[in-house]
């Protein structure tokens, strides 16, 4: 049971884990700190939070468990504001895309990774944003990587994965590198690929009769670019030569698909596309 | 009221139509022609069609309306088929994503487009195919973009609108040219891309794992790369010119972002993002 558990980021992931944890009644007091006053008073409302702090101080004052749940670019700023400040019992985790820059950033405030800090990174979310949006069931069956590093307390390792099982994750461990490379494949880039065609079409004249007549294939394609930009200029931010690196390979396979279609090759298209229909169709049903 | 519907490729888009002009009791007699034995036994069972036709003379024999459900490549053939077979009052119509290479198929096989050929294409679909896979709610809401030519006969073009309307579309009349460049960026780009992600990720050495810890953005944006590879390819191939075009506008949108990203100038790139969801958010809720 968490006795205090400090919600710095009161949006769609720490509220759907909150609410989440309130069910099973495996907490028993929420503080939230977070920068909408509007938004904070809604999930006051909404039950969400049980409290409001107005400072990162008040908010880790006496918690047993800190959920760092910000964009990672103010990730720095919350480490900065908690040092000294927590309980000696207190566990932190965060939930962000990018577990690089969360280890950076721990070891330009703390010197070196606390060991009492997991970072983690739930594989879950909508293209909505906000306390209003979050619901207990968003992690139900879903994946959770945790990425703790070689100093890491096991008492605290234990404490998040529990936290996150509860919450109905399934907890999987990885190393920071490669879950960064992993992830720039399946989630920044499609969010870049979404993003940067729906750019595309925004800027030609022609964009309301575009959109007009685009199908429910590109409603789907393009709903990841509904997400909130300001955590996505993040994400491309910190993880910026894994996502680099995977967007290379991804024009190289788009030089190819190009010569195809060019060179009227027919067979080599149906061949790769066939193999990646394969591919997904393995992996969904 | 159609007497004889001849249905040339039993499909989930032919199948979809006719069941939706079945539950208006709007046509009659739904002959189908296809190539897959079980599909069709299928759509008998079904009650999709009445009959199966075991060649397109006999499928289109006192047929008042034919309509080819076909992917693009197949298209010619059948147009060569029923040369000369067709009632004098019959009116053509097809479904394909490509309408400049049906008018060109058209015209190599029949010299002139003939006057009752009203080439269509419903805006609407799933990833999945065959006529198992239809219903007759497929088009409600959805729109059918006709390009009819000069040369049309104003009853046939009358009497396609009518059938389209009946099914739930909106219809909607366009260029030939126009057609293909719109289709090109809303629909047949982001099948590329689509379908070049996953394979690109397929071909790495790491691919089960890329899979397994893909979120629901992933799902959703790579759920087009599920259609039907031969489709995708009779569409891409008929399609080339507008396609290379969009491809080529949308790989100057992605140097831009690649620049922004390798010069950490997250401001370019969060206006780029907020473009894009305003864009996207307008269109759809």
């Amino acid at each position: 049971m968490i006795q205090r558990l400090a919600l710095l980021g009161v949006g769609l992931i720490g509220s759907s884990l909150v609410r989440a944890l309130k069910e099973k009644q495996a907490v028993q007091h929420v503080v939230g700190y977070g920068r909408g006053e509007k938004n904070l008073q809604e999930a006051l409302e909404l039950g969400v939070i049980d409290e409001i702090a107005t400072s990162v101080a008040d908010a880790v004052d006496g918690a047993d468990m800190v959920v760092v749940a910000v964009p990672l670019g103010a990730v720095k700023g919350l480490f900065a504001e908690m040092k000294g400040k927590l309980s000696e019992n207190a566990v932190v985790t965060d939930v962000g895309s990018v577990k690089w820059s969360v280890v950076r950033d721990a070891q330009q405030v703390f010197t070196t990774v606390p060991p009492r800090l997991i970072p983690g990174h739930p594989i879950a979310g909508t293209e909505k944003s906000g306390a209003a949006a979050s619901f207990a069931e968003l992690y139900q069956g879903r994946r959770v990587i945790l990425t703790p590093l070689d100093n890491r307390d096991e008492d605290a390792l234990q404490k998040v994965t529990a936290m996150w099982e509860l919450a109905g994750a399934e907890v999987v461990e990885m190393g920071v590198q490669h879950h960064d490379e992993v992830l720039a494949a399946t989630s920044h880039l499609p969010h870049l690929l979404a993003y940067g065609l729906v750019d595309a079409l925004a800027r030609q004249d022609a964009h309301r009769e575009i959109f007009r007549f685009a199908a429910g294939g590109f409603r789907d394609f393009s709903r990841i670019a509904s997400s909130d930009p300001t955590m996505w200029r993040d994400i491309a931010m910190a993880n910026r030569k894994p996502l680099l690196e995977t967007l290379d390979q991804f024009r190289k396979e788009l030089d190819e698909v190009e010569s195809m279609i060019q060179d009227k090759d027919g067979d080599a298209l149906l061949e790769l596309f066939s193999r990646a229909k394969q591919a997904r169709d393995e992996h969904y049903e």
